[in-house]
């Protein structure tokens, strides 16, 4: 089992028995959505930004606009951080002070560069689109010579990660067992429903079975 | 109807006509949710961590250990950036290029400062739970002595922000709607279900009305 090791930077310092740094644990995390929250440095103030990405081996890849001030302030900065989050449970303690929340986030620690050579770089894009609907980059038109300029694709190595796994009932104070209070845990899901087809779709185009099999395995 | 003035921080650079400054409308995505993402400096390097938060008046206010490392870096630092995102679906276009999703999502940035006053603290920390499930402060035991003085309440003022929303179908370019290729939109939600009480309940306890409320708002 691999793992990373702990550094200041990615080491749990609250709540360090909910810690994991075992690789397949943050692989399966990160490959489990497509949305992270990406961190960066502007003029000394943290911003954090949604966005999509994918991870292939020991790389994330993000894409984006050329001109997009978040792709060009990490290439600057040349490091970057992100957090992936899944929300699992809400944890309803009998005492205000053990309400929790059950989930699973990672974050990850690397360097950033821009990523040149055209095959690499298309490769990352059907990462990206695949990552949000497994398979689905073969069933759409790809990009042509203009999107694919226009669009700038970084790839950061997860040089260290930590994940965060919170997955269990109440833990309330001893005594408060004894109290007429209600406790509990309440799960929480992202799904999917069922997909609206375009309006403006040529007659007999149906719904793929990639998109399918999204909703079927999001539902 | 009343607007945070844009400035080079808060500015949306990238899709500009998604973006909305309107007080009411990060008001309410911000309502929306208990999770965000808070972005801190830690060596020089973005640091992004989930907690919960909640929203009173133009303040927010999070919670934590004493110790707790981001809490003391944001009050170090003085000023905080957070990021809340809803994500409303996925919009499979006809093209890579075009694919999206839908979304809301707020950005805000503030002065940070430690809330010592014990009786706002108390607020805060009512304010908090009651944003994950509203109304349930009063169905819980409130935190004793030493609950209250081991927890550090931040609160950060929304002193600016800015909102971006995606809330549309498929836009492709002209020429490939004519291509026998699918597209459409897969709502994508966050459910809740239905709740699990504690093993150790007295008998008798039943959920209270406030957990039922949430999981039907939440279906």
């Amino acid at each position: 089992m691999t793992e990373y090791p702990t550094t200041e930077l990615n080491k749990v310092k609250r709540g360090p028995k909910r810690a994991n740094y075992e690789v397949d644990t943050v692989y399966s995390i990160l490959d489990d959505a497509f949305l992270c929250h990406i961190g960066y440095v502007f003029k000394g103030k943290a911003i954090v930004i949604p966005t999509a990405y994918c991870r292939k081996e020991d790389k994330i890849y993000i894409h984006g606009s050329l001109k997009n001030r978040m792709m060009l302030s990490l290439l600057e900065a040349g490091d970057a951080s992100l957090t992936v989050t899944h929300l699992d449970g809400l944890v309803l303690a009998r005492s205000a002070f053990h309400h929790s929340a059950n989930y699973r986030s990672v974050t990850v620690f690397g360097e950033v560069r821009r990523v040149d050579d055209p095959i690499q770089k298309m490769e990352a894009l059907a990462c990206i689109l695949n990552h949000m609907v497994p398979g689905h980059w073969d069933h759409v038109r790809q990009p042509n010579e203009k999107e694919f300029n226009a669009t700038l694709v970084l790839e950061i190595s997860i040089d260290t990660a930590s994940a965060k796994i919170r997955a269990e009932g109440v833990n309330d104070e001893l005594q408060d067992y004894k109290l007429p209070i209600w406790a509990g845990v309440v799960p929480i899901k992202q799904v999917a429903f069922d997909a609206i087809s375009d309006k403006e779709m040529l007659d007999g185009v149906e719904v793929p079975s990639t998109v399918l099999k999204y909703i079927e395995n999001n539902k």
